[in-house]
This record gives structure tokens, sequence and C-alpha cells, in this order.
């Protein structure tokens, strides 16, 4: 492909040679002849004076020595390019010998299903469909087309999967969620016939885990992404859109809005309402609904910029007993 | 079956029309025709105008509309309807053709063992027992009667489980360990020779891990009830009855009391020692034992009414020190 | 094998009957004739009293009634004689027929590969490798001589592990890392096209996730020891000999030192640096790069004495306003 071609591919503006051949992206460190790399922002431009790539991906008004795609998002042109250069493997591999596949079960057209994977009775998987070595789907799932299940992901019974959704390896979709009723000294499980909903277009982290609900629906809504290890509660709404980062845990029975953002480790009560588009901060813990959008952080939810000013006090609170004792003794004295 | 049979057997008290039909539980939202609901609080009483159940269990001195039953602990009776009116599947599958067990293992009768599941050596699996597609059960294990062992559990070599235990897939058992010794810039890895014991009744959620003992035994007592991602380390003891929730780590070598509760992501150091009865508050570091009973939270674990007042105080640190300032300036003026 | 001989294996001073037969470790508990057993610390001596072991390893200076193998670090010679002593298995179980492996991919000699393995298309694994049941290997893949890869374990395409390396059940390594770009109201995935090196004598725990590069490498050092349920982000460098405990969230781009030790729980922000020898207390957050060696704590890292202080008047926050209102008071009528 020559970078005019490409420069049109991903919707951005041609600087410098045309002509030139690219056939693969790489890092600024790692580039050389026929690679495109990446550079966002003015302070990396050095970097490619060492750099042999052919060309670079960059944004507006940032000028560099090497032939550019300028764009007005650079990443977003950068992961197109990724995308056309580098195209996933996508070739259907066909059903393999060894899949166990209930022949009540469905299969679109397309689909690859890899060595070991069991398929129970009553599914629907669409067209397209990657199921990866020994994923497990329950019985009476329905998986939308063009998704992409990695290996050993789990699905239990009655699980409904969106479109173009990836589920990373190791994922649990609709185990039992955590509701025990208590009487004397024992604990009752509180069985769970509710199923999880995950809308089209989610992705969601290795060995992360949704838990089905006790009745109705765990619904996981179009667009939302899930890091690695985090744990969402049976019950739980997470509106569209939102991202989710590493190790979070949402509790059970919470209403996430749409455009909502966690960083890591981020805990969430049970019951808890997030308004659309709030952002929190990792190892954010929300213990109270949260109805206005903006930034919070803290182990109790607070906006951000309280938040900031509580931890200054908080790091000068040795030096504040001080100067306390010493208007104390001050006060003392006047006293006298 | 009829709502007067339904009362009878889930312990509650019929409140109206006991020849009404009952083929389900339903949330209030979804419920229609032959459907029981819930309803466990005055407030979520008018709820029920708009909803078509044929009926609603619910606690004492709760008046509805519709038919009822009232019981002491609704939740407790709202579990038992689910479980006579949705049973779970239980019928035995028997043996897959794809199964690996080794010859030397002994399986009780009526066990459903899935597709791709192997089971080492020597293993004495209980009656009634199932594991579903792809577990993997090392040398030497026992499992109880009843229990069930969802997809993709690993369980390694010597593992003890009790009776009617639920492990959620993707849960491992018996993994070595977290323990090295530093010799000079080098770790030299602490052999892990013991096992893990799991008591009856237990239920551990998907992708939990439990490490097993350098010497002796890390012990889950009977009916405790651990959610998902959690990490137990080795050589700890968790006593009868505890609950823990999501994302919790518990450090090697602690010694959990019975009835302990934990909420989500709360860390454990080790060699701790946790009271009977102990109840901490998500996120809850704890870094020295615990003796006495009661409900404690915070970085430093402290009694949570200590807990809230210190982030009273947090919260207003930067008031505090603009007061502390103001102070300080009439305490010079008064100097001169 | 008699003691005098296991003294001299494990680098230790005899002290007593160099007769003794010895055939196993135990601890102190649970140990009988023939066991040797373990007491790091003078103030475990009176443990021994009841103790049957036939001999003990303990630290220089320590004196007990019992036979005794004198060591610098006790701990160290104790992992030697459970080595000695209790060898794992190691024996070469040979290829089991289940196993799916590509015809294009190279065994080294004597590798045990269990039931239900699957490894793709163009691997290299090297002598004495133990893959056990149901791991997935991808395409592309090279696992250095003498690694153990637990059941289950998932390892994407291309990825390379070094030698000597212990993988536990469930372990995720290469997943897309997780990096979408924002445009409008959706946000489009990053591919990743990078892999995953883990170096030699690496230990990564049950359930964790290393991600794989956008482009290049996510590096794990040689010697580094994971713990279970640890989340390292894409592009992340952890340098050697570092040490992460259990529940652990690295993001991406971040640059660890040698010898770092995390604590349980610690989370860190992207594209962060720590210097070689820094040790993070559990829970610690780490939001600005470490520079300077030491121990840090809190929820935005903080050299840990400093951290100790806040956190004391943290505590004494409620009585300081109390204080500070006396003051206020006092001033108030001086005033008058």
């Amino acid at each position: 492909m020559i970078l005019s071609e490409l420069a049109k591919a991903v919707g951005g503006v041609l600087r410098g040679d045309g002509n030139l051949e690219i056939d693969r992206c790489a890092s600024v460190r790692n580039a050389g002849t026929g690679a495109i790399t990446y550079v966002d922002s003015k302070s990396r431009v050095p970097d490619l004076d060492a750099c042999s790539a052919s060309a670079v991906i960059t944004g507006d008004g940032i000028k560099t020595n090497l032939s550019a795609i300028e764009a007005d998002i650079p990443a977003l042109a950068f992961a197109m390019a990724l995308e056309i250069l580098h195209p996933a493997g996508g070739k259907a591999d066909g059903i393999h010998q060894t899949a166990v596949i209930d022949p009540s079960s469905k299969l679109g057209g397309e689909c690859s299903i890899g060595p070991y994977v069991t398929i129970g009775g009553g599914c629907e998987i669409g067209d397209r469909v990657t199921i990866r070595a020994s994923a497990v789907i329950g019985e009476g799932c329905r998986i939308g087309g063009g998704s992409v299940i990695f290996p050993r992901v789990v699905i239990y019974d009655g699980s409904i999967i969106g479109r173009n959704v990836i589920l990373h390896a190791g994922a649990v979709i609709g185990a039992d969620g955590f509701r025990f009723v208590e009487h004397g000294n024992e604990r009752k499980k509180m069985p769970h016939i509710g199923i999880v909903r995950i809308g089209d277009d989610v992705e969601i982290g290795a060995n992360s885990c949704v838990d089905r609900a006790v009745l109705d629906e765990t619904v996981i809504g179009d667009g939302v992404k899930i890091d690695n290890l985090v744990q969402v509660g049976h019950n739980t709404v997470i509106g569209e859109n939102s991202v989710i980062a590493g190790s979070c845990g949402i509790s059970g029975s919470c209403r996430i809005g749409r455009n909502v953002v966690m960083g890591g480790q981020v805990g969430i009560a049970d019951h808890i309402e997030i308004a659309d588009g709030v952002v929190l901060a990792a190892k954010t813990g929300v213990t109270a609904s949260i109805k206005k959008p903006g930034v919070y952080g803290g182990s109790f939810a607070q906006p951000i910029a309280e938040w900031r000013k509580s931890h200054v006090a908080y790091r000068k609170g040795s030096e504040t007993l001080r100067r306390l004792s010493r208007l104390e003794q001050k006060g003392e004295k006047v006293e006298k």
C-alpha cells in the first residue's frame, strides 16, 4: 500500500511523499523502512530523529522530517492503520472435529469453533462467530454475529451475547450472584434464575466475571468496555459505552449510567445509582448514589477537587497537630 | 401448585385465595398470571399496583392487594419458593465419553461428568457429584457427595472438598502459595507440600483462588461463602459460616474466625487473626489482628464509629487549615 | 537419608545425632518420627517440647533439645530440604493422545503434555516442558526448557516464555490490552500487534493476567514473582526479581524497576516509572512516578514514615476539631 492510499483510508491529510510503500505499523523505537509509526505530541517529535520509519501518523500542527499523515485524532488514524495493515486472522477455520456441539443448537455461516469447545443444547450462534479452544457455552445461549469468544471463556446457561462482542480468555458470564439469606447461624443460597444480557460491541477482559440475575437480567449495555479481573454483580445494569478498568468490583443491583468511566480497583456497593458521564478515579469507593456528572474520587466518593483539598490537608496532618499544640500553649500563657 | 400448598412448603402464612395456581417466581416488574413475586418492605408495596402477579411473598405486617404468603424472613421464603418452582437441573447425565478419568479413581453413584473433564489417579468422588465441562481434578483429590464443580475449575493434587460444595467456573483450588526465600539477589521458591481442605456447604465464586499450604492445610470451614475473584493465601484458616465478598485478598497464615463478614476488596496482611463475628466494611485494610467482634473499616481497620468520625474530619481538612491560620494570625496580633 | 547427609545437602551445620533417618518434612504440629521440622525464632522453641519430629532446621544460636541443622537462612535450608525429600513429580508423562498439537510446532525432549491441551502452529517448546490438562497455547509461541504450564493457562499467539517458568492455573498471557480511542460517543478498539515476553525463572499465580503490547513487548523480567489475580497492563515492563503480591493492578506502559516489592492490592496508574528497589505497602495507590528507592504507602504513594504520621493525625481528626473549636471560643472571649 502506498502512503497516499493509507492517508485516504484513515481519513488523514498527506504531507510529503505519497508514493512511499507502507507495509506495517511499528513503534518509533523499532520502525524501519516500510513501517509507519505514530507520534501524537510535539514533545515526542525529537524521538523521530533516530527513527528509520518510512512515515509517521501525527496530529495537526506537529511538524516532522518524515513523510506524514496528519489526522484530527492521530490515535484513531493509527488504530485504523493497524486494522488495515495487520488484519486479524478472521479466516473461518470451520468446526474442529473435537468440538462437542449439541445437535439442537444452530450455528450461523462461516463460524470457527476450536478444539474441545462444548456448546450445550438450544443455543443460537450467529454468523462469523469465533469460539476458541476449550470455551464452554451452556444451554440456551445466544451469541450475535461477528463475536469472538477466546479460549476457556465460560458462558453459563441462558446468557445472551450481542453482535461483535469480544470475550477474553477466562471470562465467566452468568455464574450465580452472591446472595444468601441468613437464618439463625446458617445462610441459605438464593437460587438465581435470571440471566446475563450483553449488548453489541462489548469487550470484556480476561478472567472478568459478570454474574446472572436472581430474576430478570444483569445487563451490559452496547459499547461497554470492561478490562481484566473485573467483577460485576447480579442484577446490575451498566449503561451504554461505559468503560471499566481492571480489578474494579461492582456489587449487585447497581444502575451504572452511560459513558461512565471507572479507573482501576474502583469498588461500588450494592444498590448504587451512578449518573451518566460520571468519572471515578482509580480506587474510588462508592457507598452512596452519585446523581450528578463529574469526576469523583476517595474512599467515599467526593468531587475530585474537594477530595484533593482533603488529601492535601491529610498530608499536613502531623504539622497541623504541632501548630495546634503551639497555639494551645500560647493560649495557656495568655490565660496566666 | 396452589398458593396454600406453597405457603405451607415455605413455612409462611396464607393471606387471600389459597387456590390460585402458582407455576413460577418472577420480579415485580415482569410477573404475570401464575407468577409469585416478592416484596419485603412497605416502601415497595406501591410497585405492586401495576404488577399482574398472582401472588406475593411478603413480611409480617406488610399489606398488599394481592393474595400473599407472609413469612418471618420473606427472602428465605422466596429462596425456598425458587427452589420448589425452579428446581436446578439435577438429573444425572452420566459420564461423557470424552472425560479422561484415571482408572484408579472411584466415582460414587449418579454422578454427572461433562465433556473434556480430566480426573487424575487416586481420587474419591462422592455420590451425585456434578463435574462440568473441562474441569480438571488432580491426583488424590476427594470430593464429597452432592458437590457441583462448574466448567474449567481446576483442583490441584491432594485437595479435599466437602459435601454439597459449589465451585464456580474458573475457581482454582490448591495452587502453590506465594512464598519465596530471599538470598542475595535471588528468591528461592518454597515448595508447597500441604493441601487445601474445604468443608461442607461451601460456595466459592468464579475465578477465585485458594492456595495450598506449605505444610499441613489451608482450611475453608463449613458453610463459608466466597464471592468471585477472591484470593485466599496459603495456610490460612477461615472459620465456619464466614462470608467474603468479591475481590478480597486474604494473605497467608491468617486465622479468620467464624461468622466473619467481609465487604468487597478487603485486604488482610499475613499472619493476622480475626475474631469470630467481626464485620469488615468494603476496602478495609487489616494489618493488625482484631481480637474483639464488631464492625471495622478504614485503611488500617478501626472501629467503624471511630473511622466515620475520622473521615468527617478528613473531609473538613481544608477548612480546618483555614481556621488554624486565622487563629495563628489573631495570636500574632495579640502578642504585638 | 540420614541427618548428616541432609545437613550437607542444605549447606547447614549438624548439631546432634547425624545418623537419624529423615524421610520427610513436616510442621511442628504434625511432625513424627522420621520427619524434620523447622523453627526460625527463639520464641517458637517451646513449641518443640510437644513435637515428636526426629530433627529440626533452625537458625544460628537457637538451641533446641532435638538434633538439628543450623543454617544461616533457615527458611532457605528448609526449602532445600523440601525439594530433596519431596521431589515434584517431574517424570515425563509423554504426550497425551488427546492433545491437539499443530504439526508445524516443535517439541523438545522429555516433555509432558496433558489431556486436551491445544498447541497452535509454529510454536517452539523446549526440553522438559510440562503442559497440564486443557491449557491452550496459541500460534507462534515459544516456551523455554523446564517450564511448567498448569491446567487451563491460556497463552495467546506470539508470546515468548523463558526457561523454568511456572504459570499457575487460569493465568492468561497475551490478551489484548485495554486501549480504546474515543471519537464522538464511540470508542474504537486499538488493535494489539505486540507480544508478551516473559523471562527465565518467573512464577505467575493463578488467574493472573499479562496483556500483550500494542506494538513491541510487554516484558516480565527474569526472576519476577507474581501472585494470584494480578493484572499487568499492555506495554508495561517489570524489572528483574521484582515481587508482586495478590490482586495488584499495574496499568499500561509502566516501567517497574528491579527488585521492586509490592504488597497486595497495590494499584499503579499508566505511564508510571518506579525505581529499582522500591517497596510499596499493600493497597498503595501510585499516580506519580517514584524515582527514589524506599518504602512507600498511602492512596497517593508517600514515604512510609510520612504516611504513618499523616495517618496518626487522621485518626485524631475528630479530637483535632474539638481542640480547634475550644481555641476559637477562647479567642472570642479574649477579643471581648
